[in-house]
């Protein structure tokens, strides 16, 4: 597997892609994109699990179910979440996808729709509809970064991972891009993802790939705790690469399912790099639990505390708040007498006794721009790693005044 | 029922208290405080459910275990929480008690302790044996506020809150003090609070009436979603106003759990008022809930939500995110197209429909100090209250900065 730098979904073959701006968003700045692949695809989605969903995850979900062999675009526009719309909100992704469709010349039921912005406010057709025209005609094989660019909202960059690989004595190209900063905190599925291929994947394996990798990829990560209305993995495989059609547990699989990870956690982490104000990205790992359900659940909660996020962006090693954050977590099995804690190499806790602290390595070490707490439960051999970043004065910044 | 303006734990006929500087807080404030009752009282205790538990909270729970009936006297510092600090800490917070008894001349399980401020480092014991022998010197029937004082870390003021009620014929006082600001998210128990009472009240019946009063008072409150290690709520009773003993479902036992819930209500709201950086007092009312636990956990969801809090702290009326939160929360059922929102009583939402929106009203109203969300689930008739407060500069200036 080989990464090619500055990759993006363009650089998997038959698929174009453009970025325009329509004007939802007020500062004039890119906010709709069109992926196109000349083949029809597979294609499968993994989407957020609160109730509350917005529109385009209802569509795309009912599109996927019906017709998940033959899909040809993905729309998707920043600056308007098309969530809590209500009904209104239902046509206008209907609409978004067959304005789509028209001007490429296929069915409505061929293309997919992502929104992300805000929430609660109505998607203004007029826009969407010259954004449209605007990106059909700008479509190109060169277009992914620009596409990349314009799904972002407190993104302060652009997401984008691409791999080669040998499939089947076939070379295989699997492209990705992704937003997301804020309301972070995924559950199943996350923010928006688009990966791209041109691999041969059954229906079955290309659904099998996908849980396998966002469960290892975006599932581990939290900025705010917050999930999202409109979380949306897809993944797209044109086949084009001509390789005999991927199987679940066949030839292949599983070094399709790990560049297809590869691709996730990437985007993934580079996601959390970008969080909303974030200073610090931090690793969390979790290990010696008794099972996986508590190394992540432990894992989350450290990752997910305020007082351990702010301490991190105040580099102060106040490490009991890990301790205690670890044990109000939904892990079952947590024995205070058992645990260890490391900042780095720097050995802070041993079976549930404070060791001599050494105040000021530990202060250097949480001066670094990449931070990783280890816990050992002591109860198990389970293991889970999740990334999470710190929670400074921006954060608050940031969505204080998100729609000022 | 009548409120005492400005009464404290001393209001209680009985109960004497100190407040004192030892020197655990480098700032030479307030730092140790001392209740003690003039009698033997029967007692009980809810604790955290953190499972990282302070030393004093495992030395309470034992204490109360084996001798609830004869508790003399409550020693709390301030500074020093005494959690994660090992076998240490349990021999300190033991020697702890038996200083106080020593002292006072009663047995050393007849003094409970409470232990609040940094996690992770251990009591300084010569401290501490100073600032009991200089409490006891000073008990006195007005030190109630004092020692209210002698707790607070990160709070701004002290809590206190008394009543007098009349009980099978006799005049009786129930008071209380609290403390807290962050670290605050109950999970059937919360922060410091002692309160004391001079009814007469049976084990069983104190037990139940704590239970209760706490279900709706600290367990609806949230700051920051980190559950303490140290959450500890003790109630004291004397038996001094000498009424019939009360019975669990007896004689005047629910007029007595009613005025205990006021005084605990009265204090968490405290607690939420003061939270860390707090710019606003926040009610959460969720109505048209399936169940009790529905209510209360689509409740915690929004009262929790990082998102909904910065947007409370700047004045943004985004409430797309009220409804996410409750779409992500652990509720079970949650049908978006029948949830309502309103803001004070600005109906936003109807029917999971958005309403025609007044901006200029709805920002006006999250203007105001105090600000009342209410959601409808539109699922059932169960219903609940929890108060929040907003996340701002302060809250991640606070603990960005708590050691240094």
């Amino acid at each position: 597997m080989e990464w090619m730098d500055g990759g993006n979904v363009t650089s998997v073959p038959g698929f174009r892609a453009a970025g325009v701006a329509c004007g939802l968003k007020k500062t004039g700045a890119l906010d709709l994109a069109l992926i196109a692949s000349q083949t029809p695809c597979t294609a499968t989605g993994v989407f957020t699990t609160n109730r509350v969903r917005a529109a385009p995850v209802v569509y795309d979900r009912q599109v996927l179910a019906r017709n998940p062999g033959a899909i040809r675009a993905v729309v998707a526009n920043s600056g308007c979440a098309n969530a809590c719309t209500g009904r209104q909100g239902q046509r206008d992704a209907t609409e978004m996808a067959r304005l789509v469709a028209t001007r490429l010349g296929c069915r409505p039921e061929s293309v997919l729709v992502m929104s992300t912005g805000m929430i609660g406010q109505p998607l203004d057709m007029v826009k969407v509809a010259a954004g449209v025209q605007a990106a059909v005609d700008q479509l190109s094989a060169d277009g992914g970064h620009t596409a990349a660019r314009a799904i972002m909202t407190t993104d302060t960059r652009p997401k984008t991972a691409a791999v080669r690989l040998s499939l089947g004595g076939r070379i295989v190209t699997i492209a990705g891009m992704a937003k997301g900063a804020g309301m972070i905190h995924p559950n199943l599925a996350t923010m928006l993802c688009l990966i791209a291929t041109d691999a041969a994947v059954t229906p079955p394996a290309l659904d099998a790939a996908l849980r396998r990798a966002v469960e290892q990829s975006f599932n581990c990560i939290t900025v705010d705790g917050d999930t999202s209305t409109n979380d949306t993995v897809l993944l797209l495989a044109n086949g084009l690469a001509d390789n005999p059609p991927l199987e679940p547990g066949g030839p292949g699989f599983d070094t399709f399912c790990q560049a297809l990870t590869a691709i996730a956690v990437n985007l993934a982490r580079q996601i959390v790099r970008d969080g909303e104000g974030a200073t610090r990205f931090v690793t969390i790992q979790m290990r010696g639990a008794a099972s996986d359900a508590d190394a992540r659940q432990a894992a989350m909660a450290v990752a997910r505390s305020n007082l351990v996020k702010t301490a991190l962006f105040g580099m102060d090693p106040n490490w009991g708040r890990v301790l205690a954050a670890v044990g109000y977590s939904a892990a079952r099995t947590v024995d205070p007498d058992r645990l260890g804690l490391w900042f780095g190499d720097l050995a802070l806790v041993r079976d549930g006794q404070p060791l001599p602290a050494d105040e000021a390595r530990a202060r250097a070490i949480l001066e670094q721009p990449e931070v990783e707490i280890t816990v050992d439960l002591g109860v198990g051999d389970r293991s889970a790693t999740v990334w999470t970043c710190d929670l400074s004065y921006d954060y608050v910044r940031i969505n204080a005044a998100y729609r000022t």
